[in-house]
């Protein structure tokens, strides 16, 4: 089993790490996928490599998708690649989790409509005119589907994405 | 069962935050002293409330005590106060996981002789002066004592942390 979790640029540092870190205690491998190799950089300071572009990823290699937030799903969310990994994701019902930002790749690929799901507030008014059914709480799971607002909802997200994949 | 964080402002916000979240996950409520009231900065950034003060901290209401590193551990291993805490839990035989620079703490409480650990490269010196057995390794379990070296060890960390709650 592999998570994947696709960022870019100005990632919310916690949103990434917390969820990055708690798949490996697992013993989780994690790939993080990007619009170019190297590095990206989160809003406060901290690098995180890239292990391998949007392009190259093959949804089938990866048991879940995390997506975390800050400026980079408003860079995420335009990459056509970004948009067909993640409705590979739901196709397959495979956990897909995002969070703050996050879901915004979610509704610029289609996905959310009629689904229950969660975001960071200002997200909160695409996310109801693409037809998701949003709610104001810590965690929203709806099957495939956990969504979270802010970073003080991680140990609620990472404990949903821990149930999802062990159950 | 309750958590202890002891921290100040100039910790390294990750290995304060993952440990912080990843007990919160657990349902284990977690407690951040500092030596003053208010809030405390990381080196990235990221501010965290302070729930108590030193002088505040009944070791007997906590199960574990964790030393996040950064800046923040030459700051607090000058308190007498925190020193005595971390004797508290030695003496109960309680679980201590202190990471980076935070092992400084153990060091000026004279806990680490004889004691299996490991610590940031630069606090080694003084590790093993004070008689500690120093392993280059990303986490060392001796008894109650759990230490790491850097934010990259966080998921051994955390992964021996939570070992040591629920066993």
């Amino acid at each position: 089993m592999k998570a994947l979790i696709i960022s870019a640029d100005g990632f919310e540092d916690s949103e990434l790490l917390v969820p990055y870190y708690r798949l490996l205690e697992e013993g989780i491998p994690v790939h993080v996928a990007s619009l170019n190799w190297g590095a990206i950089t989160g809003k406060h300071g901290y690098q995180v490599k890239v292990d391998l572009t949007l392009g190259e990823v093959r949804p089938d290699d990866y048991a879940i998708l995390v997506l975390p937030g800050g400026k980079a799903p408003a860079a995420i969310r335009t990459e056509l690649t970004a948009l067909e990994i993640c409705r590979a994701f739901f196709a397959h019902n495979k956990p897909v989790a995002a969070i703050c930002h996050g879901p915004q790749t979610l509704v610029s690929a289609g996905l959310l409509k009629g689904r229950r799901a969660t975001c960071y507030q200002s997200v909160a008014a695409e996310m109801k005119d693409t037809g998701a059914l949003y709610e104001d709480s810590e965690v929203v799971v709806d099957g495939n589907l956990i969504t979270s607002r802010i970073p003080s909802d991680l140990p609620a997200f990472t404990r949903e994405i821990m149930k999802k994949l062990k159950g």
